[in-house]
């Protein structure tokens, strides 16, 4: 069971904030709820500005190995953007800049989708694998916020949609990037983000946008962490470069892939985890790994 | 309902073509239908030429949206490249060049070949989404063409072939280029790509490359009206968008697709269209957009 | 049927190794089947080694247009890497370097990897079309090999795992570049290089890593001599040609695809082999085409 | 000396023209001339059309194998956009847009700006080389249209300037793309294009923006036509593929050029252009190559 | 004349750093003087830090449109890295990393490099352009810093080296990366990078790594600050959107450079600057731009 | 004194080949000289073959740091291929096919560049620096091999040009990829790989194709060799790893380069060789370095 509530194994101060719950329910796996369920957790700007800096302390903290990424409540992961907050004056779709002109505007829209689209990143760019589990609706920045993590499980209940269109918008956080590139379909693709149709979580298992799905919320996070106590317990050294590498290939040539994957490991194999692995593997017993 | 014969929504005289039917069944629709039913919709020159001319008109006309493309008649969306035509003396693979220089013929034959995969890029290139409806046989061109659209949809009894290996060609108008991005199943485009075997609707649906089958042509061609439908009515400063970004970030580092995105919605979110679209969704009412 | 024994269409002198059998069971084909069942087809250094050599010589062997790739005995294609000769001092995992310096140690490593890797290539950049067929135990390098094939067909009973964070390291010859463009559910790539798990064949095909199961390897190694001989009577020119440009558009835009293939096309488009391939269409015959 | 009255070498009434005019000087040799003078040869929307219509023309012209690029009169190789016209309703940079949506003004003003870069693109997607001579006045659409032919000489007279920035803008038809790739001095790159300032000849050299000065006009259309009539004398093969290889390796790494380089020549090299060639070498006379 | 006494144009309370001085001494302009004359303005942590900071804060100062970055004192820009510092444990070169396992230095290692490289990017990643005056000793960091400016002046005393090779180390912080893309001689990067001799600004300004040369620090400084002055007086639209496109040009295709600028200057051709600076131009009048 | 007689500091055996004399002046120094001055060093298919051997073999070479390639005698560096050589039937622009078909000999050609073109790449492949000196005349593979090198060095006799065209070829190994990303003068390059004129040091000097000009041979080879003395006095580690990244980083984003040269020193800066460099530069000593 994964509950906010166990003593934490890494400086759980720094993990305080108010719209999000982060545990450590497992040695070397840390849980990030997504806690704002009275909204559906919709997200108002300082959620994803919390998001960034909860997951760049995740990937330097050296207690931490997986990350299990779920939504409070039992109706949502998240219904996207909180419209109402964006539309207030001074929000991302309704910047409130005093000059009329519009390439000025534009500039100002400019600086603030990159700072959003940064947020989301910082996912990706995390060193430890996260694993998100989605519920209930699962909207507009639920495919952009989980397309950034490396895993997706779903519970059957799951509604997903990438709805900007129905707001008279390209999406423009992240999911247009990475669709095309995580699922196999790309007529599919170009169905779901150009008509904002709902699917379900049958329909995201067969194109590839998840790779499980469960009765369940509490099957689909049971599952998933009890993936993210798999990954905790291999050699990080493996795991942070197994998604550095798959990361940098996914978007490069095969040789270009290579040539990353022999530098990389060139310093990585060095490491003392392959003979404490080898040795395990021989003993069967269960390898220990330093931090990293 | 889709027919050949509405009052048109827009300068519809520019849209007379020997081997097209152009309609505009619905508003913001239009219809192109591959008219040649006798010769199962097999490709002259011609023909290509016209598809380059409608799409490229069809993009930039305000009155259109969505754009549904079909093969008229019940056996076949189209066969492919008419095999006798191409083999007379001076078509495109047996090109009358007067030189009997290979470097000079290769030169030639170079002009055509761009010249021709030009034509059907015109289709990727539309600004407006496009949603293929394949039936009956299907075979090559079929292929190369309904891969530049956004959208593909079957008859449960369409037959799909890359042939061209069975006429000692590499495919070359867009097939092996697009293919690869447009299924998930590696193992599976190099074995059709390279056996020219026919395989139906359901297995082209399992892999990915098409994301609806039909039990018949009419209900295939009935479900693409309805989700051009559904298209037409979102905002088109949101859908050219889409499409727009989809393509971009397919081929490219999720980095350069997020750059891209940020540029492009800091002139795209100053539309009105986002503002009418949050009020409709508020309202329940059916948002209407200034053309595009 | 596939056996060794058959009289071989081309230079078989250069086709014998301790750990290949290399035989010519039909005419254009060429099987290699990996030949150390004892050590359930584990790799040792030699063997990458031959692999090259192997799949060098078939690339430009006139007499061959489609090659099977198959392991010995009923229990593996390949249980991956010899653990315990890489653990031996001098080789991959384990250099012999006499420098403590990490830098020198490094360069070795990254040489030792870049040939392997090189190996491995052999068999993408191989001009003929390649078939794996997999059974057993296809762990580790079984699917760093199967990866760097064309075509992937499985028996019922192929138990996969991507096993290399389970020695510590990152997959580093091939599969973490080749793995994300091979099959097209991200999440379910990342679930399986993360966790090590072992997945069957069924699973194989649902996400898109193989694109055939069959009952036991009898059957899937059938099939695949089958679909070779597809292959093999097909125009060597259309073949070759197709896979070059999947390769190529695989890794690039669709832009540069497009060129790449009207340049490769503006050669080949004017072999004998068209004419031949039509008229044989026309003639109802089975065609002969010229060595390549 | 150049002139327009000469005999054409080629289908010359198809190079009527009113801002332009369209000679062959020499064998196989055509001079273009912008046509303006007493607008110092300044852009109407008209122009660039023609620009394009002229080089693509030439492109498959077998009867030219070198172009010459001038501007007529004494005063300027143009002084860029006319910017009077320009600033009409209706004009590329004051589009009358009936709409006031930024984001529909957008989409319009970005099909203008692609619309308006092919043309100067066409330049560079001529088969065959083109070679500019600048003179005088030399602003603006100087620098793009020069950037998208081959080789640059100038008169010691010539005045340039990377005019757009003085009207607000980044120069959005080329310049911005091809300086960085064309001269060898970044922070130069930047100076001129940020800071709009007049520079000469010398410095142009110097940087290596051109190749060549002369000390007026009359002697740096000399040489141009001297340069052209070399390049003419060629094997056409030989300067086509030239170009083409050039151009394609410029942009990307030198692998990928290498590869695109093999697979061009293994068509081009079957030319019997090398045997003539080869022989004219040895007998010391002028070989005669067929059109291509 | 550039001094740090005169009254700021904007906040300047954001911008009191201990090694810098950050001026306003023109209106839009800034001046940041690295600041630590008595140790040659060698750089410790914090500088790089507080480069960082300052150049993300100007970046979006609706008061600067220019930026000159000089060195503090008569002897150095920078003689690069403070080794004495960077020796200590706990520095960049050395850190204190509990664990002996060579992949978990190699990872901290990665972390710090990948940060010190983020600081010097920042300087590229400003919107508004900077201009670099060297000095004196201009070493390692020297290069990094002055490479990610847009604009390399020198005076005639200045010695430049890229010293990393001295210390035992490839250049890590961006001259490897930028200086083969900022000068057009091949040969000579790589001479200077393998040798780390020392060479002067004359011989600098003929390979194009600097784009101007000035008889003494007083000079170059004043030339700095007058060019400065000049794109100040820009439109800060155009200005911003030369940098971004050339910054990005640089480093893609052609093709792909076009692409960006359409759709840059989809929205940014909309601004009233464009105006302005027209009619300024017909009125003979400095034209006043709005902040951006 | 650079000569051939010297005791070689490595396993010399394996360096003794027909047309190359490989010797040993100086401690941690290769002199590689290109030895059939009877024919103007022109290459005949043994010594590409030898080329590729010679210099993958001194890539892992612990003894050799830098190595400098010359031509004997006082005539040429290279004439460039020998063409009476290469129009023997079964050479590489005139190959023994068999076959009429263009598409099979079209593959024998690719075959055969492709594989040229790998032996001449084996030079920049190479892990240690080389510095080329060229002299006399050095047409066509002079410029093909010597841009595969990383620093070239003039007598002021030289004659260089890239006299493909003048053969009826577009250069097929490797100018055509390298000459554009190592010159700054894309004006310059169109001309003389179109025009195949003769240029002379001077001139080469200026564009930046060379990095220095000498007064004869003699002198030219002297500045080679100490250059070579400077780079082989260096830690192996930073040079080798300034060489590899400087390559990747020419063809690639900055931000690529970045990222590649922070994996890279992750392993590196681990290297004995910076306290070493540190320690005698306080001392100001000669450091020694391991061998690599």
């Amino acid at each position: 069971m994964v509950s906010a509530g166990e003593k934490p194994a890494a400086g759980a101060d720094e993990y305080d904030y108010e719209y999000f719950n982060v545990s450590f329910p497992q040695e070397y796996v840390a849980h990030v709820e997504i806690n704002r369920p009275e909204k559906l957790n919709a997200f108002v700007e300082k959620m994803w500005l919390n998001i960034s800096t909860i997951f760049t302390r995740l990937s330097h903290n050296p207690s931490i190995r997986a990350i299990l990424l779920t939504g409070a409540g039992p109706r949502a992961f998240t219904a996207g953007l909180d419209v109402q907050a964006a539309a207030q004056p001074g929000s991302i779709i309704n910047p409130t800049n005093p000059s009329a002109d519009v390439a000025r505007k534009a500039n100002a829209l400019r600086r603030d989708i990159l700072a959003f689209q940064a947020c989301i990143s910082a996912v990706e760019r995390c060193e430890k694998p996260v694993i998100a589990v989605l519920h209930g609706i699962s909207y507009g920045l639920a495919l952009d916020l989980s397309l950034a993590c490396d895993i997706r499980l779903a519970a059957a209940d799951t509604a997903f949609s990438v709805k900007e269109v129905d707001i008279g918008l390209a999406a423009d956080i992240g999911t247009l990037s990475r669709l095309p590139k995580a699922v196999g379909n790309a007529s599919w693709v170009k169905d779901v983000c150009l008509s904002a149709r709902v699917f379900g979580a049958e329909e995201a298992l067969r194109v590839g946008l998840v790779s499980g799905v469960y009765k369940d919320k509490g099957a689909a996070v049971a599952a998933g962490a009890e993936l993210a106590g798999v990954i905790a317990g291999k050699s990080p050294v493996a795991t942070v470069g197994t998604k550095e590498i798959l990361n940098y290939s996914r978007d490069r040539t095969v040789e270009d892939g290579l040539r990353y994957t022999a530098v990389w490991n060139m310093a990585m194999v060095q490491t003392g985890d392959v003979k404490d692995a080898m040795l395990s593997g021989l003993r069967k017993t269960r390898p220990r790994f330093e931090k990293l």
